[in-house]
């Protein structure tokens, strides 16, 4: 099932209570928001497993869950009777069967993120919920050369947070553009997967070669060094969307999720 | 003075109590807060003229209002001093000088809207303060060329909400395009000036034709008919953003804002 969910009201995707539990506190999740109202449309309690889980803030144009449910309802069920359930800032946008050995997680072959900063002297106010905010000029071209320093595999231990659990910082990066529309730029990232915090570590390390206070060769310098302390600050929330993960052919997925 | 607003929260852009007066009950008003922001950093009451009034819950990107203030400050000034005293909601962009016979009303040669329709068969969560939804496929060819019967000087009666207060219904509607992104049908429309709920009526003629239910002809025939109680019912409001005026060169206003 994709999910597409404004994460601004949300600690986050991941469930911090025992499954079917209400949040305990704080702001809700957005898995037990997901799973109590598929439980309902499944008449029973259901959990789910996700491709890549978001930070609180962090927002999704196409999450991608998987769950075993009963097979009494059509895809076109599961879609509209879970998006019924569900508070506003969340939807279901398409759900369908798939093999037994389908595993959200680890079927992904790549995750694709894009964050947007809004440039220009006064903070947002029409689509502030969904813009990060740079006062200071931004060349989107500087930015944009600097970052292909990142491209292929490489140890991202520089953008990579000092909660990250990962048992290793390697990833593949595939994909990474940087590109001004009007007085919005777009870091849009693709990767075979992604360490914590790493989009919002690695744009906040792009501002200051945007705003020109570091070398475009900065970027190259920081992966090299491999030290989270020298990199730039990480980037708010509200920029990021997971625009989400892609599957080999094989799986069956609709063209959005698939490679 | 520019303003962006989300208009979400807010009754509408008219203040309905006196110049200084708190708004007194349900949700605030544009005018009142800006108002109130400007009368801050003015250091006395500051009552303002706006280009054109929006209903609740319609955003602006670039409202343009005028004002008599005290010269003390320079444009910058203004700008920066006045968005720090606005809720989350709104800002200013930019403030300049204008000569003693400009009006943000009298003055402006022309409006532009844009209304956008997320179309799917889901209902929008990322984005949805900014998106009416329409679950059926429209057809935004078919929609675009049905929109042009509507150009040039005419009576807009059958687009004209029964509350409007205009002395006559006449209107130069100057441009108007109906076109699709990915699954976001936009209608944009600029005119001299527009009635009451004028752009949202002609959205709503708009949806049948694209839905199929009536024909490319029929915006020409309701135009023709000027019979409002046959023409489609008013879309919500959520979809519409006031572009902004537009001015004359010699008015010394930004290109934005410049016919």
């Amino acid at each position: 099932m994709a999910i597409e969910y404004d994460g601004s009201g949300f600690s986050g995707w991941q469930r911090l209570t025992e499954p079917g539990e209400p949040d305990m506190r704080g702001e809700p999740t957005l898995q037990a928001a997901v799973e109590q109202a598929l439980g309902f449309v499944a008449g029973r309690p259901i959990e789910v497993v996700c491709a890549g889980r978001t930070d609180a803030g962090v927002h999704a144009s196409c999450q991608v869950v998987h769950f075993d449910g009963p097979a009494h309802r059509d895809p076109r069920g599961w879609t509209l009777g879970t998006t019924s359930r569900l508070p506003p800032a969340i939807c279901a946008r398409w759900c369908i069967p798939v093999a037994d050995d389908f595993h959200a997680r680890f079927s992904a072959r790549a995750r694709r993120y894009r964050y947007s900063i809004l440039n220009r002297a006064v903070r947002p106010a029409l689509r502030r919920q969904y813009l990060s905010w740079e006062r200071q000029p931004l060349d989107a071209d500087a930015m944009h050369r600097a970052a292909q320093a990142l491209l292929g595999e490489n140890d991202f231990s520089a953008f990579r947070t000092v909660h990250c659990q990962a048992p290793h910082a390697r990833r593949d990066l595939q994909f990474i553009s940087v590109t001004r529309d009007d007085d919005i730029v777009h870091v849009e990232v693709q990767a075979n997967a992604f360490l914590h915090h790493m989009v919002r570590n690695i744009v906040g390390s792009l501002l200051p070669v945007g705003r020109g206070e570091q070398p475009e060769t900065w970027l190259g310098q920081l992966l090299a060094g491999r030290d989270r302390t020298v990199a730039g600050p990480t980037a708010p929330s509200a920029g990021l969307v997971f625009l989400g993960p892609r599957y080999p052919a094989e799986c069956g997925l609709p063209a959005e999720v698939a490679l």
